[in-house]
């Protein structure tokens, strides 16, 4: 694959991302070295997508104790506990946040020693859930293959690619492993409103890697499942609940309705991190509701009236019965089968 | 209501139009004196909306004949065909266009006299689609009056108000109808992408009537709906086949299916010139599609990668099973009703 890395470490120990907000036009990238710096970069979406703001809030906790050396073992608890707090109230509906943060929380505190052991624990843990979720993200794209045969066409929404994990992505790694087996895989990509991450980084990934794909506004989706070469819908999910509700981009729903009217399977594709099965259904998940400005305007062109009110949930829930199944890194699974994920 | 009216006649006969590709954030006039300012016009939306373009383009043709004095009858009628035949090609879908270029040309034919006669019945002909229109919308308005009662939330996709039409809209005909009869009605508009009609122009019609209107993304609709506090759907259309199948702005299918979705009725409103019986379902409706910068890029601000794929159709069917009733300027109709407005 050809695309730049959307995170990794700098020389000095800080995390350096890719400014997602940026592309597809510009390649920038940002050094973070400091809790706020971290946080900036998740809540203003610079950084983005449920594993990898998990993994980027994991080595914001080791950069940011690496940066430092402290006056001993307590001391860097509590910074790992500020931290994390910190950064795990930056977006409330992506659970992989908080797992990982949690991680980092444990091996901080079964790390012997003082601080720069703690530093230590901190930052192997942090590259833990990051090799771990490349593996995790292989894995899925193993599981997702029989998903998208020779000639296939997958509707995807959002992106779950590469931009949006650690490895090759969730909803579209069965789509990069078939690319990769030599398979024709075609992509229609929803836009994605209001932050186009489907027309800015999907359809910018899946052109660097060299899959055919086309843009679609939102509102599209319907009609062009209607025409019926879609093979099947693959998306990621932010967080999937105990019953097997999923939390996901808004517009995940619509697109999962207008699915199920034609007859389409839907797959949800996660790793284990992206299961909550402290959330019983959708309904136990917060949906984040982002500012008014990112449906008024875009790039500082105003799109609708001075001051118009406007409703802007980030994430949307589908039902489980809308889920044909779920594609994880412990292979395809029905919704029966998740509790087999239970940590 | 407080509007700027989205189409006039210039002192000088031509056509003056308020140029709706600048609004909500400039109100700025064009006139039209020649078939291509008006095919310019229609084609690039400056002016839209399946009611107004009708009796744009009729306008269009009383402008250009009583701009000149041909050499006599025959001349104006000819005039009258290559002018109806170029503004007839401008957008495939909405039937009014070619339907109110039809009672020009019947008009002409009809007129006796030489070509400043014809160009005076052509004149009255679109004079009188424009004032017929004006008065339909009044009657959808009371037609629709008992769909919308106070404390109403309407959910609306793309603009189907007064600056769609001649008068006071259809589909928010209703809006406005309750609302001078005191009514405390809302409205979720759909922002309607990609040419954002919904939160451009509903928006900004609805502000400037004194109707409190929030704007939502396309893919929210769904979400919007399952939180139940819709009183009902209600969209326009560019053409109605005689199954009772609208064609309607893209993205308008997806709505339907979620307010099915959840019990939600789905209105459709439109005057009789948008029944179209020869076209017996919605596969003999032409969908336009249009380029693919409108998804590319927004205000000149690149939203996709340079080349990228895009499929950019205008326009979505609605089957009838998933349309409660039909709001027109002959009552309230059942599909089964619909051919007691054949002409």
């Amino acid at each position: 694959m050809t695309w730049p890395t959307p995170i990794d470490w700098t020389p000095g120990g800080a995390v350096r991302i890719l400014d997602q907000t940026l592309l597809p036009h510009r390649e920038a990238y940002r050094e973070l070295a400091t809790v706020d710096a971290v946080a900036e970069a998740i809540v203003s979406l610079r950084v983005r997508g449920a594993p990898l703001i998990g993994i980027a809030a994991a080595m914001g906790v080791a950069a940011v104790l690496g940066a430092a050396n402290g006056p001993g073992r307590e001391a860097a608890l509590a910074l790992v506990d500020s931290a994390g707090d910190a950064l795990g109230r930056t977006r409330p509906t992506a659970v992989n946040l908080r797992w990982a943060l949690e991680r980092v929380r444990r091996a901080a505190r079964a790390a012997r020693g003082g601080w720069s052991e703690v530093a230590a624990a901190v930052r192997a843990e942090a590259q833990a859930i990051w090799d771990e979720d490349r593996r995790m993200c292989q894995r899925i794209g193993e599981a997702g293959l029989p998903l998208v045969p020779d000639g296939a066409t997958v509707h995807t929404h959002c992106n779950a690619g590469a931009l949006a994990t650690g490895g090759i992505g969730t909803a579209l790694a069965p789509v990069y492993t078939a690319h990769a087996a030599g398979r024709r895989i075609a992509v229609i990509a929803d836009e994605t409103r209001p932050l186009l991450q489907g027309s800015r980084l999907t359809a910018w990934e899946l052109g660097a890697a060299g899959v055919p794909c086309t843009v679609i506004a939102d509102g599209m989706a319907a009609s062009r499942l209607r025409r019926g070469d879609i093979t099947c819908v693959l998306v990621g999910a932010d967080r999937i609940a105990a019953n097997g509700d999923v939390a996901n981009k808004i517009g995940t729903y619509a697109l999962a309705l207008a699915a199920r009217a034609h007859g389409v399977s839907f797959y949800v594709a996660a790793p284990r991190s992206t299961f909550d099965f402290a959330s019983a259904g959708g309904a136990d998940i917060p949906i984040e509701e982002r500012g008014p400005a990112e449906l008024r305007c875009l790039a500082g062109h105003p799109t609708a009236p001075d001051g118009a009110a406007v409703w802007n949930p980030a994430f949307d829930i589908t039902p489980a019965d809308l889920v044909t199944a779920y594609v994880t890194d412990a292979g395809l699974l029905r919704r029966d089968q998740l509790a087999t994920l239970k940590p």
